[in-house]
């Protein structure tokens, strides 16, 4: 158990804040902790077929650099996950999901986040707009999952969502017969 | 792309810091953004047998709770993530691994964290030392993977490296023969 003895400090961004907290630790000492407080968020692994699906590709400042993930996004206020999983899908690939589901929901970054990510599946796809949100999406592309099994090997898949819901289905890793 | 114009503002502990800084993005617009600038970590799965693992049960500040999870930290300067996480396994299990792996390298949020987490398979371990690194670790756990599996269903492990390091190796997840 740790017990916040008080904030010290709060930085804020529109959807999420973090703060510096004097915290009395297990061993009746004194310690530091930042904590990210994070609304939870909702990604979904959009099938094409059986062997693809669709990814975003979207610069992430945190990195420095352009990444290649599954579609996600954090939930509104009131908004539930399935909600904001359709919502994020439609806004960042143009395509809805006739059907979807929930996979798992999982702590990114334990040490320091509260973030939960649902993480789902979405099948029959079908084009719901044309026109993308330009402030985050460089662009959707469609990956087979053999290309992405090589992408993975070669280090250049990164996001921790993407590895764990692709994984979490059997669809890469070591458990895969290919 | 995103540029930063300026930081803001900076929260530091020992050991990580977060900055809020006004970015220009990429439609023009000025935007803010948080960067948790974190050490890269490593994580090890140490195999006690082929059907167990060990844990760690620790208190989680940011999730408000305790967690049971796969032993990890953050590398030291100038620390190789092989010799982290060999510390790491010492420091909060008493164990250490004959041999360890590396399965995979990824980022755990990469929207708002530059962490890298390295995460190994150990095998072959042997008591090392008694006594734990009581400011963290709570107890030290022999898990089977059937176990883990009912608890995983039942939501009960959250952390996102235990459960991606254990579906990467097909040991957890849809993709599993039971």
């Amino acid at each position: 158990m740790e017990k916040k003895i008080r904030t010290v400090a709060t930085l804020s961004t529109h959807s999420f804040s973090v703060s510096l907290d004097e915290v009395l630790l297990k061993n009746g000492m004194e310690g530091k902790r930042i904590k990210v407080d994070h609304p939870e968020a909702a990604a979904i692994i959009p099938f094409v077929s059986k062997d693809e699906i669709l990814m975003v590709r979207q610069f992430r400042y945190a990195l420095g650099k352009e990444t290649l993930e599954i579609p996600a996004g954090k939930l509104d206020p009131g908004e539930k996950p399935d909600e904001c999983v359709r919502r994020e899908l439609i806004e960042e690939t143009g395509y809805e999901a006739g059907h979807i589901r929930l996979i798992l929901t999982y702590a990114p970054a334990i040490g320091y986040a509260n973030e939960l990510i649902h993480l789902f599946s979405g099948h029959h796809l079908r084009r719901a707009r044309e026109g993308l949100d330009d402030r985050e999406i460089s662009s959707v592309e469609t990956v087979s999952l053999r290309r992405l099994r090589d992408m993975i090997e070669k280090g250049l898949i990164e996001d921790g969502k993407t590895l764990l819901g692709l994984s979490f289905l059997g669809l890469i890793g070591e458990g895969v017969k290919t």
